[in-house]
């Protein structure tokens, strides 16, 4: 074993960086055993210079990161700031000094991936980032290096966990989005502006990364649909029960039958309560792979979280570090294929749509007619009545999203159609 | 990307090897994009040559697989011929002659893997063999890389499809273990001779495999404690169902608490219904693992079969390829921590122990006298009469094994115990 330590630098000192140096202390043996070097922690970068942190030296603590990754001796930059900027320029200058680099960062991933990775391969250097996406399951890896022999079709997954809370909250009390919510804040599992995660920026975020690795194209950020699940109500789960269903937020990579197009979307869907998904608890992650050869795969386990978080950074840093020993660089970006992404428009599925309409005779005919116009084949109907008021609860076939939205504007337009209470897409069967 | 191919040479050409043949075909595009150079089947070798084998050149078959390995220009041997000998040799000789190896030989890996590893570092060679555990799972990637930043304590799984599937059916259904087994082989889930799966010979070698990478160390074939599920019956799917537990055939490796040392076993066992084991059905398989900082991950997939075991052999041979070409090897063997492996009586697990006893008063108090005299605490006790006969249903607390066995052989002494009808370790919990 060689015994100079490999240099660590490590940007941002919060719940992951502080389990990252939390680990690199008390399993330095293990570490070091693993990689074949010793991995020393040679700098700390954070905003708050003063802030007390337990088991850090003060001395290695910065806040003038930049400086610290162009020291010229850094082996592996870990980033886990987060956010856009400095992130970015912090990794490309980490790169041009010589350093490879694990990030947990989605966000940037997602956004900057295809310059990230040039700028990695430029200067002969990793980038690894497993932690961006469902935190400790390995997920990346097993995408990118234990199916690269094998045609992936379909990514389908829980890949937030607060979402899934408050879904999961939902569903097994009967409570509404706003009350599930304050549980998720009040128990730390949302934070103070829950945006990101309500409104699926992040799960869109986790959506390209994941649907670019497994079709090895390019999939950006923009380039996925999304819709967040403020709007899924109590009612939503009633119904989604009485069909046997749950509600998830999904996000959904799909190559086209023909394997010319891919798509890349993330919303609230029903899914059979028979499928693994389904069964999905609390603020736990779970990917379900489809591809050619090897058939269904589940990938399962904490999807956030300082130690699970950092679990899956370690193992990134580990493989890092045994690159730069042995002068070889892990598999990198990869979007040979150059597949282009199709809209939200073509993409192909079930939905289940709630209308409140007038309770009289004719309505349904009017409504069949309006779905058979547009080419949208209907499976099943209800129909619920009470005092001149009625719904109707229609399930229907695979339909592509433009048919779907054509419909329901053409429903909009019926004087017996008084709303569309809800719209929520089928997935999973 | 490099023009000239890198030299594969097929040993065996069986069920996953006319897969791996047929994958390296129909995908050559997306494999030579993903290596980074074409990939050339060189030769494969079988036992019967003049069988015919759709998709091969004839010209590339041969039967003389140790000439085939000797050639000299072959870069990779996948080795999927199975058994000890002539597997072995073959193996040792392609490292010999500069091949690095993808094996799926699990019976092989788990008697001789350390040798073999020795051989592939002697001659810089990798040797991969993610498809001789749970098939298309990906599970030695994510453990021994993905998890290397991370400390492994306990990897429980169902790793063998076919007894799998006659325990679901034996569950769904109520049918015994000789009808389930019969449909199994009807179906082509279970072989004509069956002992390898029904007496977990299979399984054992797998935990072997297992605990080996999960905890860095040298766990051999006879220090995997075996059990097989051939004396399950429909009274015990009973008697789990009454605790809310299902019956699979599991293999557990464990760190003891104190980290000293670490176990490893195959045997039958109830798990409660909301373990996410307990819902693995069919011929599917799924691993369990608990980390420290990771906390529980599941990996659920298909363990068998040609196309899914290809799969992981094709993303060995992806890796294997990528490393040929840039002169690294992969992360090898790992037994550093050097840990012995427990004799199974210090396994402490809870049971479930039906005796059948004479129907008078006072037999529970003696019965529960010789568990207090071994120290097993008893959780609870059903007692069940009819006709003079009575049986006793004790679920004990954490127990040793030894413990256990001392109470069983004293409970056998006991004039009042008529039979011990059966003896079933509960976990999961
Ligand atoms: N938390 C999770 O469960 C989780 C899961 C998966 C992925 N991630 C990703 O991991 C990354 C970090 O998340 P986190 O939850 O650990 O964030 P966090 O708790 O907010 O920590 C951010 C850290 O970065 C430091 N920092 C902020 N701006 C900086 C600057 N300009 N220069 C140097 N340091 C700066 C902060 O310093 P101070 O300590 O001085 O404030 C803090 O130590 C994000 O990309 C996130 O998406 C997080
Ligand atoms: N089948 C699965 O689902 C599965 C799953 C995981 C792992 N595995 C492992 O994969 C390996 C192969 O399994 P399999 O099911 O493909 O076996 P198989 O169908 O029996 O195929 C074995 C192949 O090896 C050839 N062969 C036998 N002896 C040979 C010799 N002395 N020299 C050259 N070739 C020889 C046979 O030739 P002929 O064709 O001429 O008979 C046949 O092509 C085993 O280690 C097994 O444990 C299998």
């Amino acid at each position: 074993m060689r015994t100079r330590p490999l240099k660590v630098a490590l940007l941002g000192c919060g719940v992951v960086g502080s389990e990252v140096a939390r680990i690199m202390t008390t399993h330095a043996d293990d570490l070091a055993a693993r990689i074949g070097a010793p991995v020393e922690l040679a700098g700390v970068a954070v905003r708050r210079p003063s802030k007390v942190r337990e088991g850090i030296d003060p001395e290695l603590v910065t806040t003038d990161a930049t400086a610290l990754v162009k020291r010229g001796d850094i082996d592996v930059v870990v980033e886990v700031i987060g956010g856009i900027e400095p992130a970015r320029s912090l990794i490309t200058t980490a790169f041009e000094h010589g350093a490879s680099v694990v990030s947990a960062n989605k966000a940037l991933l997602a956004q900057d991936g295809a310059a990230l990775h040039a700028a990695a391969e430029a200067n002969n250097r990793d980038l690894y980032y497993e932690a961006a996406v469902a935190g400790a399951i390995p997920l990346i890896r097993p995408l990118r290096e234990s199916l690269a022999g094998d045609k992936i079709n379909r990514v389908m997954g829980i890949v937030n966990g607060t979402t899934n809370f408050i879904l999961d909250k939902m569903d097994s009390t009967g409570a509404g989005y706003q009350e599930a919510l304050d549980e998720a804040t009040a128990l730390g599992y949302a934070e103070a502006d829950p945006t990101a995660d309500v409104e699926a920026f992040d799960a869109a975020a986790k959506a390209a990364i994941l649907a670019g690795i497994a079709f090895h194209t390019r999939v950006r950020l923009d380039d996925v649909y999304r819709e967040g699940m403020t709007e899924v109500t109590a009612a939503d789960f009633a119904s989604a029960k009485e069909m046997g269903c749950t509600i998830k937020l999904l996000a959904i990579c799909e190559r086209a039958a023909d394997g010319g197009s891919v798509t890349a979307r993330v919303h609230p869907a029903m899914i059979p309560l028979s499928h693994p998904l389904a069964s999905v608890r609390g603020a736990y992650n779970a990917v379900f792979v489809e591809s050619d050869a090897a058939g269904q795969l589940m990938f399962y386990g904490p999807g956030a979280g300082g130690a699970p978080t950092a679990s899956a950074v370690l193992g990134d840093l580990v493989a890092v570090c045994r690159n730069k020993l042995s002068g070889a660089t892990g598999p990198g970006d990869s979007a040979y294929t150059q597949l282009p992404v199709s809209p939200m428009g073509e993409v192909v599925t079930r939905y289940h749509i709630s209308l409140d309409v007038a309770d009289k005779p004719g309505v349904l005919a009017q409504v069949a007619t309006v779905f058979a116009e547009h080419g949208v084949s209907i499976d099943t109907v209800r129909q619920q009545g009470k005092d001149g008021e009625a719904s109707l609860v229609v399930v229907t076939h695979r339909a592509s999203d433009a048919s779907l939205n054509g419909t329901v504007e053409a429903l909009r337009s019926l004087d017996t159609v008084r709303g569309v209470a809800s719209i929520m897409r089928v997935e999973g069967e």
